[in-house]
């Protein structure tokens, strides 16, 4: 019998969002601790994580300060949930602070365990609002081609990607709009004020083939984070906002991904100037210390949601560890860490550094766009520069570079045929040269043994 | 301005499975701490949690065991995920021991957050399986009036209860069955054997009605948790799994509340003597300690599943914190602490007490009946004993019942008329006789009020 961490690995796990045939060739990477962006394997072997874990773990593999947030909320009180009218003193502050922190002067805030949840939790609010307001009809989610907003039957629904197919979703009345991405979605000759206009016009067709009173809400990210690091076109969010003012449907910012610095500014609606009427929040919300997701309401749906519960007597939702005080404890700690303890100011010394790596990575023959905001950012492949012609897909390009880059010590992310990278808050700018010498070395091999 | 912790709370709050009308008259708990079984608030009073929080906590609220293990991993190895062919060593081992205390002889583990992430995920690996067999129309779910699953889009419409018309659920091809509650359910001079095969017939005419092959799965816990700790009736269980079989159609058991001891086995399936194809596991998997779900697939469904993602070359879905490495170190900590270090074998110690103190509380001529397995029961309030006849709902006796607990120091839970116990594992006799002699003279205060 192998008793390899790699077959341990492969005989009792169910893997997702995991390409088999890599890792069949490849073998499970086991790891079993980190040090700042690093992650370190069982078998010793040390990675740069470009990808800060999945968008989350900012401040590295081993904050003291979380670390020690977590334990000191171990010793006090290491479990608790918010049914019943009752909850913990951590759930409590960290509710004040997160309304604090957002852009709403008042608010409410409702916890789960994940973004996913959180955006679950949305549709069921905005389902309850429509039976408490007497329009029971008003149930269509609208979201975009390439949006990411989880994998719940309801998270699944709302993201826009070709592989949910396989479930047999989305379900009824989720609607996915054009991907706002200008350099692959506009026509020939399209100007970049035109491609938007085009946008919003869809969205107003939209509404009027659908009718306004049938839609609850249109939920967006303000960068596309696992659709490829997508920012919008110009002025996509001016275009669209009062388009849906005008309908009365409410603008819902996911900022799973975006949210606590990642941008550049607090939240990814403050980097793109609009004010939304709830914020989804998870990741960065505990730098990946602790599963957990928060919806944020803004004063007009906090009032609505709160005189519909009123009525009903109860709002019937929750999740055992909804809330929970641990969790709390490194939300508090991990606002704090990013807002206060120097992080979001690296995110902003890095940006022009990270721009400037990504532009010139971009002069490659095979790369067709860089694209990005503050942090996160995106090479798109292509065989083709002036066409913007994509390789064949079996010859799995980005997934190639990636592997190429696993063997280097850097890891980044495939997706779609681009590379994503979202590396820690925490980088320093020397560990910012690693990462850009060993992507171009994997981009070179790779290129040139097409 | 009232900065009071219940003000505080109340303020920035959007609250969850909560009574209003109660916490606007008595105000919101804020909890700072525990010990063993009791909970601690921010004026000092002390509760004596007969829920174990919510089911989970059956470890008590400071158990320095499941601490330190929480605190070493904090510091070796913070957060990762399980995406890409990567996980962390905890994951790995965790997986393996869950194959072990489970009652399969091999099989794989898929992670969440919770247990409505495991039965929206396990709904998505059925629905995945339907369309890689090549039978898109196996789609639908059987499960129970009163069964509680969770509170995902998916999972909420797999629980049977009225609240979730609020949302317009359960979403179509959700189908539930009668629940085996045979002091309810069961008819004048029906025997409980012809009750049992009375709900074998109701699941045969269902599958005929709608088609075996539209059935996806047959979901149930062992014991009812949230529809009231209701046990199925005698043979239950031994007559339905020959009917599903007979239509191959995957029995499914949720063991969020079940499962890892609760009813005085490791699994409720084994309580109650049969195999599911798959387990839903969460709660006491990590004793309350971290929010973590887990399916647990079976052979046939674990093979079938790995044979569909190979085909695929991918499982698209995954949470980001699926896996996380101190989840799964917490959890491996919990199942030793629950069947090494004595708490599955005080279970069964107390589960006597339990029942004589049940048995005579149950004398009250107003409570109808007393049911439960294990450590977990249920008292159910009745106007008339001999008829069954419930107390109006405008009454709202089981709230005022645990309002009046909760006054003399002791937690325990309203659901529907009834009184629901669950104490931790950890639980003393003479903490037991506490929670008999509190809740006692609570029923004595009511009942004669009203």
């Amino acid at each position: 019998m192998d008793t390899s961490w790699e077959a341990r690995a492969e005989a009792a796990s169910f893997y997702g969002f995991t390409d088999l045939p890599s890792v069949h060739q490849r073998g499970t990477v086991v790891l079993t601790h980190g040090q700042g962006p690093y992650v370190v394997d069982t078998n010793g072997r040390r990675y740069l994580d470009a990808n800060s874990g999945l968008w989350n773990m900012v401040a590295g593999f081993d904050h003291p300060g979380l670390a020690a947030a977590a334990k000191a909320q171990y010793d006090r009180f290491p479990g608790y949930h918010a049914f019943f009218g009752r909850m913990s003193d951590q759930t409590v502050t960290l509710s004040e602070r997160l309304i604090e922190v957002s852009p709403f002067e008042r608010g409410r805030v409702f916890y789960t365990n994940s973004g996913s949840e959180a955006n679950d939790t949305l549709i069921k609010m905005l389902w309850f609002l429509a039976g408490a307001e007497d329009q029971p009809q008003r149930r269509k989610i609208l979201t975009r081609a390439n949006a990411y907003h989880g994998v719940t039957l309801g998270a699944a629904s709302m993201t826009g990607k070709p592989y949910n197919s396989v479930f047999g979703l989305p379900l009824p009345g989720f609607l996915h709009l054009t991907c706002p991405h200008y350099w692959r979605e506009g026509h020939a000759d399209e100007s970049e004020a035109a491609f938007t206009a085009r946008m919003a016009r869809e969205l107003e067709d939209t509404i009027a083939r659908e009718g306004a009173d049938t839609i609850a809400a249109f939920v967006a990210e303000p960068v596309m984070g696992a659709g490829g690091a997508i920012p919008p076109s110009a002025g996509y969010f001016q275009a669209i906002q009062p388009i849906l003012k005008k309908h009365s449907i409410p603008l819902i910012s996911d900022e799973v991904i975006c949210g606590l610095g990642r941008t550049g500014e607090v939240w990814g609606c403050e980097s793109y100037g609009f004010m939304p009427d709830a914020i989804i929040s998870s990741k960065v919300l505990t730098a990946g210390y602790f599963p957990m997701g928060a919806v944020i309401l803004g004063p007009d749906l906090a009032d609505r949601l709160q005189a519909a519960s009123e009525t009903a007597e109860e709002f019937p939702h929750g999740f055992t560890a909804s809330g929970h005080p641990v969790g709390c404890a490194i939300a508090l700690k991990a606002i704090d860490v990013v807002l206060n303890e120097g992080l979001l100011d690296n995110v902003r010394t890095l940006t022009p550094l990270f721009e400037e790596g990504m532009a010139r990575l971009a002069e490659h023959p095979n790369i067709g766009e860089w694209r990005g905001k503050g942090l996160m950012g995106a090479l798109e492949a292509v065989a083709d520069k002036d066409t913007k012609t994509p390789f064949p897909g079996h010859l799995s390009v980005s997934e190639r570079i990636a592997n190429t880059c696993t063997d280097h010590g850097l890891i980044c992310r495939p997706l779609g045929q681009s590379i994503v990278l979202c590396p820690p808050f925490i980088l320093t700018s020397g560990q910012m040269d690693e990462m850009f010498t060993k992507l171009q070395g994997a981009l070179n091999e790779v290129f040139s043994n097409l």
